[in-house]
């Protein structure tokens, strides 16, 4: 297994099995900092860059937190506007990351653009850390999500995965490559319009990902062990809205998740993730019923990054 | 007196004659910290999240200063189009509180909405303050207010408060509350589209509330002890600057207080204290009288601040 | 030589020669923190205000990074708009820094307006550092650029300062007004309608500042030692894009540092620094020249400001 210090977080293309279970072993080792609300000095001298030309509260206060959790300083920006970087400008990656480099010790990025965090980690002499880039991936989402998962079910393998929603989405391109390291086997439902880019199913292919596609969530449902969740009206993944692609309004039948067909035809022991936030594909009367998990993963999440940051700051091996 | 450990502060409507002492009693034990500019460690392991779904100045960085003075953390937002709690998604209160709540160890909220801190409060595990909702309340404010006099008085009793400008403001609700607990008078002055809503009028009745309304704050300055201001021009506090009411504009006379009328009839030993910014109802002339008490206000509310903090994280009794 | 303890850095036209080189001996002290990556306690109890009214991504992060390296502690805005005083209410500078001031115990303020931090300067009882205003000034950009250009050469005198772009922006002022402590010749190289202000070459002349006027950088380069750059397409510099005056598009070539004319024409020794963000003045194949700099810059800038902030805050000598 290669050292994580030092290392960009980019993609989960990336990890092997090991690497995953090497994550989530730290992760337990931290969590009780988090989870008994008092902090270490792990990365005391550390400063965390959060780079996020989108917006973002997830993503980036669960790494500020993380942060925080282990001593470290945090500093950046959250909207591009109020960076030259964002402005008339439009200031190159590299002209910005050959500056941001020498403010911190490890950044954060979130970028409209797919591919912008691989180009700033060629600029950076610090670790850079992909958090969400355009349509492309979402690494550090889909870690607290397999690390939930762990934690719920004790392993990540001989499960069968239902993801739901829009599958051009960055956290679905991470799940399934992520999913090529176990033993699963993935359903994939989402609208037509909204399917799996071919250039990205020859992809799943070359690295043996199990998957198969449906088109009713309500048809599929009974086989799932994990329920996997993306909203499919209006996201926010092009720089500009009025370019932004895809229905609005109301979620078809076909992707919503209700109450109602968790009861008739889900397993008992089925649980749902959602990255969050949502529209209407996953009613508000769902957080109620033994199947929501989505609330766990906040927590979870501020201990993923935990382990995350402390690895390839090289302060946990 | 019930314990401050863990409490959400969302209305001074809770607060008892006993725990308006506790606070300011704290807030002097604070005091030398903030006064020699040293910070103290008493919230080390402690984090602020700041939601700020409203633009702030002194609330957002008073109660920022306060954390940094006692050694803790602080991140969060001050905009919500930041944020996917405000862009398209509007993520509700819910789906945000059950995420923010694992970030922080307490959560001083502003948002636009009259009780989305006590809604916030009914999701989040750990104490939300709430830094102003709506039309609703201001209670952080208030007890600055409150402290203030108390310093310059050395009692908040046997004293007659004018309340000038928009009576449906939030600072107007809590301190009509709040004066429930004090041997206090009261005399509103306010244009009459802006005047007390009959249902506050209500609860102020069945709290014993002492007051009465007035037309022309040129009639009445002369018993006040305490001049409390709020501009009757343009106000900030709905979501929409196209919703907002009131004129806009010079502000006339009746609820203007100028440095002729202090002269002419205020009585030598009142203050005046503005919760700012402020527009044309108190000139820049005041400044210099001996009436002026609202810079003190800066000082004062970082104390006060430090105070509520260490109470309700349990790091004071 | 004036103690810095408490002094407002407002301008670069207040410094004398000595002052220059002490900023610069304590950055040397300073900089092996920065270089090793490690924190100090320096600054542990102090806590830095940035109040930045105008986009900025190096000059706020690069102090924000120095109070962290120094172990102290951050707060402000970066956007006016997210603060009462940069919506509708327009909050006077006065009524502002008379709060600010109790938040922390320096604040660095960017600007619009011209002035904005000297008028700040007057109410804040806490020392003001000038990040830019208007067209006015930038020193901890300009201080920044001296420091990088005495680590390179060992000197600031006997050397010839090309300056191109537009020469009516605050870094011009600041560089000028500081060549008035050394052995420096000025060339200064910009589009006619964006040459030095007659009001300011009067100050330069009483300043004994040795510069000539050019009209084409290709005929002046051979003779520099340092070749400075602003860009003259579209700059940023009052309140509303609409007013903002200068052409829009591709910068002549008059005012253009290619790496066809460095090759052709420039010392060997002479080097390039740029405040950065750059239009098409200085084309990106320029940057792997030997005369590339301006990188450099960002990790000086911390570095320079580490200096700055220990300095007037007493905690260096």
């Amino acid at each position: 297994m290669r050292s994580f210090a030092g290392r960009d977080i980019l993609s989960l293309k990336d990890f092997s099995r090991d690497e995953f279970f090497r994550v989530f072993q730290v992760a337990d080792d931290l969590r009780p900092f988090a989870r008994d609300r008092r902090n270490s000095d792990l990365l005391k001298n550390k400063t965390l860059l959060t780079a996020f030309y989108q917006p973002s509260t997830r993503t980036r206060l669960s790494h500020e937190a993380a942060m925080h959790r282990l001593g470290g300083q945090v500093l950046g920006f959250s909207d591009s506007k109020m960076t030259r970087a964002g402005d008339f400008y439009q200031e190159s990656i590299k002209d910005t990351f050959h500056m941001l480099e020498y403010y911190a010790d490890v950044i954060a990025i979130r970028h409209f653009q797919q591919g912008a965090p691989a180009e700033a980690a060629k600029w950076a002499s610090v670790p850079v850390i992909n958090c969400g880039d355009g349509w492309g991936e979402h690494p550090t989402q889909v870690l607290t999500d397999l690390y939930t998962i762990l934690l719920e079910k004790g392993t990540l393998d001989g499960l069968t995965y239902l993801l739901v929603g829009d599958m051009r989405m960055r956290t679905m391109h991470s799940i399934l490559y992520a999913l090529s390291q176990f033993d699963a086997r993935a359903i994939v439902v989402g609208p037509p319009d909204m399917s799996l880019l071919p250039e990205f199913k020859v992809e799943l292919d070359e690295l043996n990902v199990d998957y198969v596609e449906a088109g009713d969530v309500r048809d599929v449902i009974n086989e799932a062990d994990i329920i996997y969740m993306e909203p499919v009206v209006q996201a926010d993944y092009t720089a500009s809205r009025q370019e932004r692609t895809g229905t609005t309004g109301l979620t078809p039948p076909e992707y919503v998740v209700s109450r109602q067909l968790l009861r008739e035809k889900a397993k008992r022991s089925s649980i749902i993730l959602h990255s969050l936030p949502r529209m209407d594909e996953l009613p508000a009367d769902v957080d109620a019923t033994r199947h929501q998990r989505y609330w766990a993963e906040a927590f979870n999440g501020v201990v993923l990054k935990m382990s995350l940051l402390s690895l390839i700051l090289g302060a946990a091996e």
